[in-house]
């Protein structure tokens, strides 16, 4: 190409910064790592800093190195206009005064505000593909294994009721005969909704959010979980909403660190409202919540009038008999949320939400405002898939091959010496790599494959020695090879 | 059924309020008036009112009379919680003090928030028919006249690919086939977007909701048209947003009170960022944005550097040739949106927006975050429609059935003494009754007739005399003659 080793490692890096495979916040390598993972020398590492300076990718930070630019910062270079933060988060600054022994609370949730992963950064990966080999870093199942043939034969049979299905705006709530469908399905797990409480969505993922905009302001704090989903954290953080982060452990989350939070802000506008959790295989340590926690978790809320949304993304990964939150609280304190991207298609997006009677109403309005209804004729061919018991045996069928996967995912793992911190469960390990993954992240890259580093999992971004591993895409040892070549050049 | 003639009055209103059809803040009518309309004696109407008091469903404000109580106050009654109002307006007070000879423009804004129609009472009477008659408030066409049988097949033909296009996200801007067709479909009016720049969304609905939420931060100043559509005030009330109302008029929007709110707060934070506008086929009205204005209004946002939302919702009535003020603005300063729900089928939710290059990777990441994507499969189908030309000659026949059905409406509506404030054009008419059409509307509810009263296109819900109306179900004798017995009782 004619183009100097220099010239070659600066293209590099700036492609992944655009293409936010690198994203804004990323800390480089240091020159010396980097001239050895790279087989380069010092002085060419250092030109290549240079020119991404100058290109305002990145920024040196005195004593700490080199830094990704905030993607937000640069795109608005020269513009008149304050930087288009959607929301942007209240300043911590502006808060009451922090009650006695919370201090620690206070800077986390500032951390918090300050770090939260970008959603660029986060969200742009599931979209740009790096190369064709199985990507670790997948949130989804292989598209492989949702090869299905009911699907299209069920949006035919819909097709033939397309005007009836769509030529109305229908019932604002959603497709009636897909929520007498899902209610039933609730009902089955001892969620006892009727079908006038499940409101449809564009996927869990407007779930979440008009969950959000309807029970939170700008300003209120919400509890989430750590390690925990970093798109949930770019959502709350773009809704200006402050954010607590409580450890999740095997049996469900800190509910010490819950009642401190509850205790320290009673009776305030700080007083935490929410508590958004994944209580079965829980993204991203499989963790699923145990019965003793969930009737605690749900005293607490009760205790200190907080609401809880049961984020159940991964319902059908899951043995059906699992204990959800939403079946013990009967729906009183929890807004149920679930979708069916992970299970039948990511480009499918339908969702779901099951509240108590009295959030329906302001939660329809955040959803009329927001998108007014759903696809109708999507949701109407889902819910023949459903009834026709489709869905059922495709789960059913998924799940082994998930197992199956699992089986010779960890098995690799451990031979390559990953240690996983929770017992394999569903579609997503959480492995102990011993190093910096940020740093094992970028190395790998190299090799084409893309890493789900820990610090994304936090809702503070601290760095991580742990990284989450899709089980369906990490069953081959020419990953774990990669792995351990990348992790001696850390 | 046994019941008195009072609690027939009091049921029928009950059921009214709880139906949204008598929206939060809606004043009843008078004791007197309502003994005349009904048909039963003062005092019968004083007992209904004091029952509809003791179920909390109306209150009496001293001098004023009897109003509709906020359905949110209502709902949440006995709860622990502070009203879940979302994103709650930040108060008028915490605005910096009012900057010299505005004290009306904030005192109007103010106004609005107050009183700005919730979006309950405004959306639910789409999904709520009280009659099969047509409906005179109706916002889209009669279901009948979208009658089309190429969707059907488009999506019959879209589920052959149904695995290839849903099985992966995709593309996080929305279905590379469409946005490539509808770039073309830009450009052919003129507006320079190319395909990277056009986003898909769920509905222009979602498009406006992503607009304002990444441009806008709560307590941000919008500047919206006077009449204009209330649904989208709520939606920028919902999420904390001052409205500053910009009367329009046959030209355009009034440009002189749109320079006093840029010039009062220039510099300030409250300087408004955004006009959001429906040039072409406005919303209630039908105007039309002349050349010489559209070309004064950009002049306008580049001095005063606020971003326009060019809201073409009704596009596909309006000629091709007409004036987009994207085209002009050649999408520097405008950000596009259109759907197509008013011309295929309100179920279908499909939308679009297109907008400058610094803006797409903000606005992508409020959409990702928001729902993700939007579903791939109708964006195929939808590609087909418009690559064969299905849609371009579908528009045109419902163009010649609206221009007939417009010139019935309008003959009949000037017999029934009717006058139309706009030239009549497009779907909807603005006509003046002469009398408050708040009253109106609830004496035509008894004849079975949903109204469109003026209020609610009024950013501060003033009471009007104008009322809007669909050419397409106002084509019949049958409504103009209970227009006309209802005016007289009035």
């Amino acid at each position: 190409m004619g183009r100097t080793r220099t010239e070659q490692l600066a293209a590099r890096f700036a492609s992944r910064i655009r293409d936010h495979l690198l994203p804004a916040g990323t800390r480089l390598p240091s020159v010396r790592q980097c001239a050895q993972q790279q087989g380069v020398s010092p002085s060419t590492v250092v030109s290549a800093y240079d020119q991404l300076q100058a290109q305002g990718l990145i920024e040196a930070r005195p004593h700490r190195g080199f830094f990704v630019r905030e993607v937000v910062a640069r795109r608005l270079q020269g513009e008149a206009h304050p930087a288009p933060v959607p929301f942007r988060a209240a300043p911590a600054d502006a808060a009451p005064g922090p009650a006695e022994g919370v201090r620690d609370e206070r800077s986390a949730a500032a951390a918090a505000m300050r770090n939260a992963p970008s959603a660029a950064s986060l969200m742009r990966g599931m979209f740009n593909p790096i190369s064709d080999k199985p990507q670790p870093a997948m949130g989804m199942l292989p598209s492989a294994w949702l090869q299905t043939d009911f699907l299209a034969a069920a949006v035919r049979k819909a097709a033939t009721q397309l005007h009836e299905v769509t030529a109305f705006y229908g019932d604002a709530r959603g497709d009636a005969q897909l929520r007498e469908v899902l209610a039933m399905r609730l009902q089955a797990t001892q969620v006892p909704a009727q079908a006038h409480q499940v409101i449809t969505t564009a996927g869990a993922t407007q779930a979440l959010d008009i969950i959000a905009r309807t029970l939170l302001r700008p300003g209120d704090s919400v509890m989430v979980e750590s390690p925990g989903w970093s798109v949930e954290f770019a959502r709350l953080q773009a809704l200006g909403l402050r954010m607590l982060p409580v450890p999740r452990g095997p049996e469900g989350p800190d509910l010490a660190v819950m009642a401190r939070y509850c205790e320290a802000h009673a009776g305030t506008p700080q007083a935490p409202r929410l508590f958004i959790s994944v209580s079965v295989l829980h993204n991203p340590t499989g963790y699923c919540l145990s019965p003793a926690s969930a009737h605690r978790l749900l005293q607490l809320a009760h205790a200190h009038d907080f609401y809880i949304a049961e984020d159940d993304t991964y319902q059908h990964l899951a043995p059906e008999h699992m204990l959800r939150l939403s079946a013990l609280d009967g729906l009183q304190r929890c807004i149920y949320v679930s979708g069916f991207s992970k299970i039948l298609a990511p480009g499918w997006r339908i969702g779901y939400l099951a509240a108590p009677e009295r959030w329906l109403e302001p939660l329809l309005d955040t959803k009329l405002l927001a998108s007014l209804t759903a696809p109708a004729l999507l949701e109407r061919a889902l819910a023949h898939c459903i009834e026709h018991g489709q869905l059922r045996r495709h789960a059913l069928r998924v799940q082994a091959q998930l197992d199956a996967a699992r089986s010779r995912s960890v098995r690799l793992a451990r031979q390559a010496g990953a240690r996983f911190v929770a017992e394999p469960a569903g579609l997503f390990g959480w492995v102990d790599t011993g190093v910096d993954t940020e740093r094992l992240a970028q190395v790998l890259l190299d090799d084409g494959y893309l890493l789900a580093a820990g610090a994304l999992f936090d809702p503070e971004r601290a760095p991580s020695t742990c990284m989450r591993i899709n089980f369906a895409s990490t069953q081959t040892p020419e990953f774990w090879r990669a792995y351990e070549r990348a992790r001696e050049r850390v």
